[in-house]
């Protein structure tokens, strides 16, 4: 299943996408796709729907991040080994974990603002997973049945606040609008293979990073399973798996987004996104 | 006042403590005690209140965390230099922030578990600070009028997940248990000067720590204004502003908390906690 949250900021509704494309309400079956309806068992109500008896949703609204309530954000660094040299950095022996605030989520196609004295904003195509049930120690083996599906992520970051301003990466990963998720959660029986998408990332048309999940360095399994044992996974919890190469960090010289900048990604079978950027000040545009 | 909130885990309501220091319920008068209730003007409201109109509550029930629906719990590191010196850190320029997932938080009196493969399960006592209004670029003259209140936080850490399994000290500090905060969230009003509480912690009776937060490198404004300019501070939101001397990483030679100890902590005017540390294994004990 394609399973979608559409409409206002702070008042989306559910929806699925039909075997057509076409986006289908789903609030007369679910309040919000939120952690407790993602479940297993939550997934297998949402299959047993024929979608032709969901009322189709007129025009072409907004879609938000495909989940509700986001309790949090971990992201993984340094998960490409090219982009870990890109970077200057050390392949990883264990998985980097960060935190991104749960206020940077946003929705796929909404506009990214450059944040106030920012000098370097940056972009990060990501496969995102989404868990759907209490995830504690769970062993690589059974760590797939803890996903409920996947989502394109734009990880964006400032990098002079992520690594010139002390300390740690969370600051340079929390400011708003740096967490586009969506369109769609694809729920885990539609990815054969989540460490075989090619994923890739456009700023004004060109592209920049154009990557696949077989190289990354800890596999979604196993990242699951790891960050398990630091704390307990909440259904609707996210994790961001790590960019391929090709940010503008790692680019000579550099290059950050600038306002007027159109970011464009996605990842093979999860869709794409699209993200204007604006100014801090640009009032209007967010 | 002191707000707090009592009842099972996951079932706790909304009380008030008055003033001889009974616990009386709220739940008659808001539902919970969550960000939408906290702000200036909800407080005004249940400032209007006489205490002996709410009902006594029986019995001595477990008090929760004093704010439901903590959205996210941003902590402050090295921010006493006598800390920053016993962990062999330089003291700061900027803040150091990092996360503490959500998932981590409980009440002030609630059973401490030591994390499967702990070696280094170590305290700190920290002055909590909790967001009343959405936040975003505050300057330091008008940050405290963004806080809610004031909490007394165990900044529970296992130092070797937060410093010798790579990267980011998240690891460390996010496993279920390592978030007690309470008895009470403390309004602003009670609190004459955030810079002048003394705040102590002891481990089987012996004080480890020891400190007032009139040495803190940042004081509570500067923190809420400077954390502001990253990510925006929501109503709810909890910022742990940092440890004093005295944790067990610091000792010499270095000394970490067991199956079977007993902390105490507290800080001046806003309460105090007691943790029964147990075993992961020990499933009847959590």
């Amino acid at each position: 299943m394609k399973l979608a949250r559409y409409g206002a900021p702070g008042q989306e509704k559910p929806g699925l996408i039909d075997g057509e494309g076409r986006l289908r309400d789903l609030s007369g079956v679910v309040p919000d796709l939120s952690g407790d309806v993602i479940g297993n068992e939550g997934l297998r109500r949402l299959a047993a729907i024929d979608p032709a008896t969901l009322p189709l949703v007129a025009g072409t609204p907004r879609y938000g991040a495909p989940v509700a309530g986001i309790g949090k954000m971990i992201c993984v660094g340094m998960n490409y080994a090219d982009h870990a040299a890109e970077t200057g950095a050390p392949v990883p022996e264990q998985p980097v974990l960060f935190m991104k605030a749960t206020t940077a989520i946003g929705g796929p196609n909404d506009t990214v603002v450059i944040p106030l004295d920012s000098v370097k904003t940056d972009w990060e195509v990501e496969l995102g997973v989404i868990i759907g049930e209490v995830t504690r120690h769970v062993p690589v083996e059974a760590a797939l049945k803890h996903v409920a599906g996947y989502a394109v992520i734009n990880d964006l970051s400032e990098r002079a606040f992520q690594l010139e301003h002390g300390g740690q990466w969370v600051k340079g990963k929390s400011c708003d609008t740096f967490g586009p998720i969506g369109p769609w959660l694809v729920t885990r029986d539609e990815v054969a293979d989540p460490q075989d998408l090619s994923l890739w990332l456009e700023v004004n048309g060109h592209r920049y990073q154009n990557g696949n999940t077989r190289t990354m360095v800890f596999g979604v399994a196993q990242l699951v399973s790891y960050i398990s044992r630091y704390m307990t996974l909440m259904p609707g919890d996210v994790i961001s798996t790590g960019t391929p190469a090709g940010v503008g960090l790692g680019l000579k010289p550099p290059t950050y987004l600038k306002p007027g900048d159109v970011i464009e990604l996605g990842i093979e079978g999860l869709g794409r996104q699209r993200q204007d950027v604006v100014a801090y000040g640009d009032r209007n545009a967010w």
